[in-house]
């Protein structure tokens, strides 16, 4: 079946949202990231930057004591802990996005939630752990953590969040349609292998 | 750099092996699959028969009954268990192959064992389990025990065999630089796609 939406998910570093933007760009089609944000913002009251620092991390402490306290309590929790009310309208804003039409989502278990459309095609984009060093502080800048720490932090909380959520591990082989090494294969290239695929599904 | 080496990893019944087979065609290369078989069978003075079927299985009892019964204790085995002698030699089998020339390789761990080598590429294939029951029932015809039964089977003994020699999680992405799921992007394309990456690898 004609693949019509791509589901990008990808270890910290790995130049996954790049080449969701560049595949988006080629198919000419919409490209989710800070957009999917800020519709979880918009239906949840939660500001876009607690959306895009928690919506793909594990329930914890932290982010109820934030919810109850500095930021006071959005309305219609209906009694969900933050992270849990947050997965909900997540779902609900990622099932509506791909019922609209195209589209390259990154990241936000996107592949879980719609692992039951037969015309998605999802993505797993991993690399080596120091071409992911060397593009972290190319792009982010240096921080008082080691890159590595940076690394190893933000994939935990990915991976315990998936795994919270979705039941499977996060970065089996199985739960993806392909996987790519972008350090080994490149990320443009990773991109065009993509865009070929989508092309050539019938 | 070039990739000369190409290894096939697969969930049984994935149709990795025909992957492996077309891909060596298309790239006038040699597949190795029976005559890695062989070559260990000659140096170890296991039966090719046995070697196919204990080659790629866990370290167990009925592997050393087997060896020390019926067929006698092959010389040179140095107190290792059977399962241990028979690794060995395999890893030195795929060393050798590798240094010879360009090569797919199928199943045995290649992958791990050629993992330092940077002319290699590593790849996984699977697919759901509907596409892989009805493939072996096509292939290898039926038998007493349900294809599910022998899907099982079959993947945990290379699950707990791959686990067991090299340390890592047999199917996680990361192991590999690239992973296809078949039935989704179809046994044809996906051999395509292994002779385009070899192709345009620098």
């Amino acid at each position: 079946m004609e693949k019509k939406i791509i589901t990008i998910s990808r270890e910290f570093g790995s130049g996954g949202r790049s080449i969701g933007h560049a595949v988006a760009e080629k198919l000419g089609i919409p490209f989710y990231d800070k957009e999917l944000v800020d519709q979880v913002a918009l239906e949840s009251g939660f500001a876009p930057n607690f959306v895009e620092e928690h919506g793909e991390h594990a329930p914890g402490k932290s982010i109820l004591s934030y919810a109850f306290g500095a930021h006071g309590v959005p309305g219609a929790m209906n009694g969900l802990s933050t992270a849990d009310f947050l997965w909900n309208i997540q779902c609900n804003v990622i099932l509506q996005l791909a019922d609209k039409g195209p589209c390259v989502i990154v990241g936000r278990n996107a592949d879980y939630i719609l692992k039951d459309r037969k015309d998605a095609l999802h993505v797993f984009i991993h690399a080596d752990k120091e071409f992911r060093e060397d593009r972290i502080v190319r792009l982010y800048g240096e921080s008082e953590k080691s890159p590595e720490a940076r690394l190893n932090e933000k994939d935990k909380r990915r991976k315990v969040n998936y795994q919270h959520y979705t039941g499977r591990t996060w970065g089996v082989a199985q739960n993806y349609d392909v996987c790519f090494n972008s350090a080994k294969l490149g990320v443009d290239a990773v991109a065009d292998m993509i865009v070929n695929i989508v092309k050539n599904s019938k």
